[in-house]
């Protein structure tokens, strides 16, 4: 059997523990597939007298996570720190600078700065991966970057963060509000005790920009996606959804527009209605899928657990593993220097049907008024359903489909209605996703 | 750029006019994503006059398949030939004897001759690869072998053949029976004019077979699966499952059996239930699916086109872009010495519930003589439909759910029951799977 590759954990958190737990419950089985041992040689975390449930004592201890980059008894660094720069950054940075590989679970610090380490490491001879950052267990970067690699990716999209698919099919499945939901997932710790980068978004916005830059060989733009939260969506919308054949769901969504022979990055997260036949209609809990169309494959479709200590230490050691096989392939699917530049798609003219919502006073002539708006701006109705009262004494909840128009014709209806005293909150426009 | 790698294909069927076509429809992004460009070199098929709608008039002609294997100007094979033995595999051997790489969409080859194969490439050091041998476009082989490395598989299961399929998906659809949708299918090229392989889950059984030995690590075990397909799946069968819950899809299955701590291989593949709010119960049409639950990932789907030139073409020419970035990989995941020969697990303890269908003359005490014989064997039932006649005059159908019993105790019951003359044909016994 070949040398062991030594491997250095910084953040012993649930993932942490959960890749110590991994490679000794599993140590045996990875030797054979990876064709020689993986070791961990040292750990480093904030607190070194806590108890996280597995024995460190055989594992060198550092308290500062930049001294692993510097053992010669290293060839692996593993990133668990978490942030976008800070401490995490400064470790990648030096564990890159000194040779060694560097594996990471950090969205946010690939989504900020990806491809400079990519670079970095590409001029160091080194790996980094990163497979944990996007979906958890499931293995979508190795899926786009290699199973899908002969394939032009049209389009990728997927649900991809837990926090808010649990809280979307929870109020799905009981009828309740979205505070109730949210307020018992963060007692169960299905949610953070600060939420806003799951549920306003942010989480799934730092995955999608990487998947767009592996999927299309563009360059990383996180600061370009359309970003909205699931936090204004109301039972009433679930109910409304469902009883026109439709799941509500957070999705982000990338794809390269041609429209007019430039192509533009097209990244979205957002809430979106998902027929009842769509494969991802049928995605519950903290599930994560994301769906890959190529010109060749087709629909491709990668369902799993998207977080939790096992499903992330097992994408953490499958990129130690491939590092272990002598496998460095390139970060973002290609060398970061070869990754087209490309500008934010402009949406207005996307055409597809939107669902709209409306809190509306309960008096005459309102629907008038938003039919109107609608009808002058071209935005055709395919369904409208008046049910339920709004939270507001005296409102009530109004919504919509519409026929196919351009989401620019849409905007304007919403432009016009603007400041009408009879519509009660700012409209919720969601996109339909096609079957 | 580094030097091109030289392909040479053998087969031009529908599968080998789709390599060609990606190859040269994809060949700019191919070569970024490969690091090399990918050339085919030669080409060879039976009739050189076809006209399969590609040019192949860059490429040089061989006659015989055999001759590719002797070019100096071919790196890598691909064996699109096709057939377990004969010409393809005399290919296959030939290809790695002279020290190129062989990669190929042939399960039935590899699943008669894989070991030996695998064992032939590790000893003249080059690579084996036949990821589109098993469900078309989706990338499940290296999702196994790679992404999911790190775990103990414990079980993968799943929709391996697009025909079956078709055909089931289509009889729920439209309520039609099996033979008219088979014929409906073959004029439709769904099918093959010979549907046996298909139908009768050979063809499953070869790729379940590929699967587990990759899962598991278990030396490859075709000869051991139990195999049944779904000819004898009636329009009633379907509608009595859908009135209790689930649908009926041909499922491969294949665990690790430790009940009595030698593990043992458990693989069968037959139509089974599937409960609504299972992932497998929303695939329809051609699409193929695996399932495997590992012991730190949990439960990871892949879902997409199973069959077709284009995501057949994907997956060979995926194989063939790991060739050129220099990965070897070990074709099962390990080296072929090392997988774990196991004994066919036995599988008459297995706990579970069974669908049980009987057409039966239509005459008081059929029904008590069938109960009975369920109560002698200790088999209790969960719910018991008589709705429907069959087709025979004076027979009627009736269909049960047994509750969690050993499947040996629903052997007895269906042999104390053999050849009682109320009993119009053989039962069809079918097993649930669990959401």
């Amino acid at each position: 059997m070949a040398e062991p590759l030594n491997v250095a954990l910084a953040g012993l958190g649930t993932v942490g523990s959960g890749v110590v737990r991994l490679i000794e419950t599993n140590a045996e089985l990875i030797a054979r597939r990876a064709r020689r041992p993986i070791r961990i040689t040292a750990v480093s975390a904030r607190d070194r007298t806590k108890d996280r449930g597995v024995d460190l004592s055989g594992y060198a201890w550092e308290d500062d996570p930049l001294a692993m980059a510097e053992r010669a008894d290293v060839d692996v660094v593993v990133e668990l720190v978490g942030g976008s720069d800070g401490p995490a950054l400064a470790l990648g940075r030096k564990t890159i600078a000194n040779g060694k590989a560097l594996v990471t679970a950090n969205k946010a610090m690939i989504a900020h700065h990806g491809i400079e380490l990519a670079t970095a490491a590409e001029q160091n001879g080194v790996a980094l991966k990163f497979e944990a950052a996007v979906a958890g267990g499931i293995p979508v970067i190795k899926g786009l970057s290699e199973g899908a690699a002969a394939n032009a990716i049209d389009r990728v999209y997927g649900i991809l963060n837990g926090t808010c698919n649990y809280i979307l099919s929870t109020m799905e499945d009981t009828g309740r509000d979205f505070a109730d939901v949210l307020a018992d997932a963060q007692r169960m710790g299905y949610a953070e005790a600060d939420p806003s980068f799951d549920i306003e978004g942010i989480d799934a916005a730092h995955k999608l920009s990487i998947l767009a830059a592996i999927a299309f060989g563009s360059r990383l733009r996180f600061d370009a996606v359309d970003t909205m939260g699931i936090s204004r969506v109301l039972a009433a919308d679930i109910a409304q959804a469902d009883s026109l054949g439709y799941v509500i769901r957070l999705i982000g969504m990338a794809g390269i527009d041609r429209s007019d022979g430039t192509p533009r990055l097209f990244q979205r997260v957002r809430p979106h209605l998902v027929p009842f036949d769509h494969p991802l209609a049928h995605v519950d809990g903290a599930t994560n899928a994301v769906v890959a169309e190529g010109n060749f494959m087709g629909r491709l479709l990668f369902q799993g657990q998207g977080a939790g200590d096992g499903p992330t230490a097992s994408a953490v050691v499958a990129d130690i593993m491939d590092i272990a096989r002598g496998e460095k392939g390139a970060a973002f699917s290609m060398p970061a220097g070869e990754l087209e530049a490309m500008e934010a798609a402009p949406t207005g003219h996307r055409v597809g049907r939107s669902y709209i919502r409306f809190v509306v006073a309960d008096r005459p002539g309102v629907l008038a008024e938003i039919t109107a708006a609608m009808r002058d701006t071209g935005v055709s109705i395919e369904s409208l359903i008046q049910k339920g009262r709004g939270e507001e004494e005296g409102s009530v909840i109004v919504s919509m489909v519409t026929h196919e128009v351009p989401e620019q014709a849409v905007t304007q209806a919403m432009r016009i209605l603007e400041g009408a005293d009879s519509i009660k909150a700012a409209p919720l426009v969601m996109q339909i996703i096609e079957a």
